[in-house]
């Protein structure tokens, strides 16, 4: 195999992504394929630090420009050094996050330019693409469930993001939708309500059909 | 006065800027002017940290991309919560570097898209331009005896910018004679190789037709 397969795993809050990111991992791991898992903003030395801004900065937290910026900034910096290399490798990749999330959260929640961050998009990625994005849809009642429990079985705060009001909630779900919507050769909707084991049976079935 | 005066000064490493800001500054002061110094990157909580990502980040250094971005994303801070607010109080900004060092650094010197550098400073400074931009232009013998001076006078090294080489200075020193060839309006060139002294006199004679 002369290239990787490069995954991604896109929704909003509480959708269960980090579970089936993992079980990806694992099965594709026993079936004897190289994975290297990533998650933005994050995955490098430099990223993993410009996510602590985005993230953590209480004191003069970024503003919707800066916090986007950032993120592409992170990401740049994660397609040059890992993940491009790891598919010359011949390596899958799996990220949790990915350009999509840009566009949902930047675009269609906090309403900055789509046509901007499309562009800004291709220029951090040197236009590099998922070959598939699993898009796990879930319901605004069934994710807050989720976040409470997580919140209290971790016993952490939400984050500056995660804390969003439900309006942005509500439009970022129709932003990933519209993404879909626009590209259904790429993106793969997955109805996330059920539990751990009937989404990952979702998403198995969908895998039978990509992986060589 | 209802809107205050934004003064931005540019050039290469070793032209001398630092000197002259605190000088006009010094000026604008005794003349009864309230005046907000910065500098790029910089000049807020989190455009500092971003500053020091791009400066001392020794292990996994910005990539060309991400350095631009994040350069970016530290204007966008600067510009809407600092510069924009104390322009609209009537103080004078004057910032150490601006816009016009990202075309001419990363455009010029790295060799990034001009036109996404150019769109992407629109989107970082919600097209907020200077009023009037000296631009330092030193030749490159000058600024190297300047650098080396400086390097010993304060015990400290040159940082991962400053000891590029010098066809990257040159390439910048074209980019921003390029930029004051293309706006004559704004960007004033002065010749910055004599003594502070010699060059304030430039600078204050300029000054003199643009004060109101």
């Amino acid at each position: 195999m002369s290239k990787g397969l490069f995954i991604t795993f896109e929704g909003g809050e509480g959708c269960g992504k980090s579970t089936q990111v993992k079980r990806l991992k694992a099965e594709l791991e026993s079936r004897g394929i190289e994975v290297l898992l990533t998650r933005e903003p994050g995955g490098t030395i430099l990223s993993e630090e410009i996510r602590r801004l985005i993230k953590d900065q209480e004191e003069d937290a970024p503003c919707d420009r800066a916090e986007l910026l950032l993120f592409l900034a992170a990401r740049a910096q994660l397609v040059r050094n890992v993940i491009r290399p790891a598919l010359a490798a011949g390596k899958y990749v799996i990220s949790d996050r990915f350009s999509d999330s840009t566009i949902a959260y930047q675009g269609y929640g906090r309403g900055l330019s789509l046509d901007f961050i499309s562009a800004a998009n291709d220029f951090a990625c040197e236009d590099l693409k998922p070959d598939i994005t699993f898009l796990l849809d879930v319901d605004p009642e069934v994710a807050r469930a989720r976040m409470r429990s997580r919140e209290s079985a971790t016993h952490t705060a939400a984050d500056r993001i995660e804390k969003a009001g439900e309006e942005f909630h509500a439009r970022l779900r129709e932003g990933f939708r519209a993404l879909a919507a626009a590209d259904r050769e790429r993106i793969v909707t997955i109805d996330a309500n059920g539990s751990p084991d009937e989404v990952w049976n979702l998403i198995s079935n969908i895998l039978r059909k990509v992986i060589r």
